[in-house]
Order: C-alpha cells, then structure tokens, then sequence
C-alpha cells in the first residue's frame, strides 16, 4: 500500500508521499515514490504514485528518457500546458502497463499504478491532477481542492474539513501531516519517512522538500501536540442535556 | 453500507449504529441496526448488525422466537455467561446464512451479516464482542476498548487516539458521534439518524436509548464546536523551522 496527498491551494501546491512498499508482509523496503523534475523558470512537476513499483519506474525511466532525447516527439520539458502533460503521462503509464501485462497472463499481480501529477508551467496555472490506470485524469476543484491515491481513507476527514483554497500552503502541509500521522497509526503498510514537497505558486520551482522521518523533530512536535489538542477538543465539546441538568 | 461502533469503558459501554440500508444507489431506506434484549436487573443485550438486512432481520427473529419459547434449549435470557451468548447468536446467524445462501446459489448477492454485541449477565462482566459471518467472534481488549462493523475506516482515527478504558461513559459517546460525522460524510451509504445507547456497568438495563437526527441539538452543537475546535487545532500547531526564522 501507499499514501500520497496533493494539495493546491491559494498559495501554491503541497505534494506528500510515504515511502513504504511491500510486495508482501515479509517483503516490505523503502522506496521513494516522489519524484521531482524541474527546469527552475520554466516548469515544475512533482510525480507521486501508488501501484506497481515497476510500472512507475518503468514510467519514471520513459519521463526521463524523453526529456533527454531532443528527437522525442514531446516531454515534460517541451510542454506548454499541464493538461498536455497530465495526458502524456497517461499514455506512457497505459503503455508500460500494457506491456507488463502481456507478461502476466498466467500471474494476479496486477500491474497497474495511480499517479499524482502536481506542477506549473511558466504562464499556466500551477494544478494538481490524479491521473489513473486507464491513462485519464481527474484535476482538483475549488470544492475539493486535493487528491489521494493509496490508502485515502483514515487521512481523508482531517483533509476534507480543513483544507479549501484560502489555506496557507503550510497550514495545508501541517493538515497533511496530520492526515499522514492518521493513516501510519492504522495501516502498517503506509510509513516514514514521508516526503513532503512545497511548490509556491509562480515559482516554477520546488520551493522546499523535506524528508521527514521519527527523529525529525518538528513532526515529533506536530505529531504531539496533535495528540494533545485532538484530545482537548473532545473533552471540551458541548455536554448531553442530561448531563447539565443532574 | 452500515457503520456500528461497540466501545467498552471502565464506567460501562457505549454503542451507536447508524440507520442507512441500501441494496443500490436507487433503493435507499431507514432501518434500526440496533435492537436491545434487557430482563432489568437480570441481564441487557444490545446486538448492532452490518451486512444483509434479511440475515439479520432472521437472527433477530430467532433470538426473540428462543426467549418466548419456554422449550427453547437456550436464549438470551437463561444465559448465565457473555460468551456463550455470542456462540449462541454466532451459530444463529451461521445457520441463518446458510439457508439463504442455499437459494443464493445462482445469486451475486451476500447473505453474511457482522454484528455486535454488547451487554451484561448479572454476576458478569459487561463485554463488547464482534461476531464475525462465520460464527467466530472477538472481544474488546484494554489496548483496543473498541470494535467497529461496516465503513470503518474513516471514523478509526479518532476512536483509536481518545478511547481508553479510563475514559469517561459521555466522552466515549461524544468522541463515537464525532466519528459517526465523519464518517457521514465520506460515505454516502452511512446516514442519520444514529443511534446511541448507554449501559453503565452493574445497572443489567440500557441507561439511555437516542436517536439522534439532524435536528437533534445537541448533535448539532458537537458537531459545530468540533468543527470549530478541529480547525483551531490545525492552525495552532507548531510552525515548520523556516517559518520561524524568517
């Protein structure tokens, strides 16, 4: 399993990812699943994906193949519009996917992977798009301003209540974390270190990425003062009628 | 889709289950998951269900057959422990499955049901127990005071940071509700009215029975102070190091 948030908010894109991958119980290692290119000025893209390990490395190798191949006919440096890259990045995934299967026949892994695609373009607007097996794409919208991929569930209310556009880009990223923290404490299969990536709008570049692990100490402070707060409004909510009458 | 929370406190339990049956998206319906067995002073049973309605309606049917059938072999109330209770309903709806499941046969559709249970024998201990489609059951643990049936992911986090066996009877219900919300809200298929019912332990009768709609006040007012308070929390949580030095 996997868990990888993208959020875009006023302020820019928030991109945060685990880093845990298991083919199995006994078979469970640390594997990056964020992954940044970058021509600073010009465009920025952040890949973050959930699925076959091999599909999205196979994917990752073919985005990087292309960008260094000046004959390719379009990559992620070339392109003019984040839709167009949304869509490219669907085609390779879908190809790599094809390709894999035709050597599975006879096997159940599947070999499909879900990506997170968050980025800008200079003279576009930054966006955050969750692109799907299939190679088609949903983007985010002022109602629901983020994407997951993974285990969503246990880390969706925090989101869900939290985030809308006005958020502050740190403030998203505190939420993620929070959202990160749910999720670890219940699925042993999501895990530190989380990679957590900043990307201001307009900045076409990533502003900050930090790899945050049990010893990073303002997730220790985040993670604890969490605890304490979650608990504090629980036990200040407003009392039954019954008990305020007794 | 259904969502049940049984939780186990030293001052007794809580139970809460929601009201949403759907058999498709165009076939909605209210129906109690909760039914309530008590002798006052003898002995009280609260069995909350997830899964096939008719299953469960036939399980229900056949504990209250058992109690009024002075015949009967056992039943609910000539139980002298809590366990032989939850084997008793477990082989119930073992045999209730396999009577549908015998017409199923050219069918798609599930006949199992999840339930639990919740009560107390005089002279016993009060117990939450988890009784599983095969007849097999769990019970809560001082690490885990808490069981859950249905959509259960999205209202864990919150039950497994607050609930401990010191916990105060109301602050279990108040924190269950929250966790009913969210969960409301990430799944259509879980809908109000909920039900709550208290047992404090050593009283063998259901304290307090609710049902709590969407114009229940104090329902609304936990749920406004614990929006309020969620995103206080979020925004007073430590800063990141560069914020702070710049």
């Amino acid at each position: 399993m996997t868990y990888c948030v993208g959020i875009h908010v006023n302020g820019g894109l928030v991109l945060a990812s685990d880093t845990r991958t298991s083919s199995s119980f006994d078979d469970v290692r640390v594997h990056g699943k964020m992954h940044v290119f970058e021509k600073p000025g010009e465009c920025v893209f952040v890949l973050m994906s959930a699925g076959n390990l091999a599909t999205t490395q196979a994917v990752i190798a073919t985005l990087r193949r292309d960008i260094e191949n000046p004959d390719a006919a379009f990559s992620l440096f070339s392109a003019k519009r984040l839709y167009e890259v949304a869509d490219y990045i669907g085609k390779v995934l879908v190809a790599n996917q094809a390709q894999a299967a035709e050597n599975a026949q006879q096997n159940s892994v599947s070999v499909e992977a879900t990506l997170i695609l968050g980025g800008q373009i200079a003279g576009g607007e930054a966006a955050v798009r969750l692109i799907y097996p299939l190679g088609n794409w949903i983007s985010t919208s002022p109602e629901t301003p983020y994407v997951q991929i993974g285990e969503t569930k246990y880390g969706k209310p925090i989101l869900e209540r939290i985030i809308d556009r006005e958020t502050t880009l740190e403030n998203a990223a505190r939420c993620a974390l929070v959202s990160f923290d749910s999720t670890i404490r219940s699925n042993v299969s999501v895990g530190l270190p989380v990679d957590l990536a900043f990307i201001r709008d307009g900045e076409l570049r990533v502003d900050r990425q930090v790899r945050i692990d049990e010893d990073t100490e303002f997730y220790t402070e985040i993670r604890q003062a969490w605890a304490q707060k979650l608990t504090e409004a629980v036990y200040t909510l407003p009392p039954f009628p019954w008990e305020t009458t007794t």
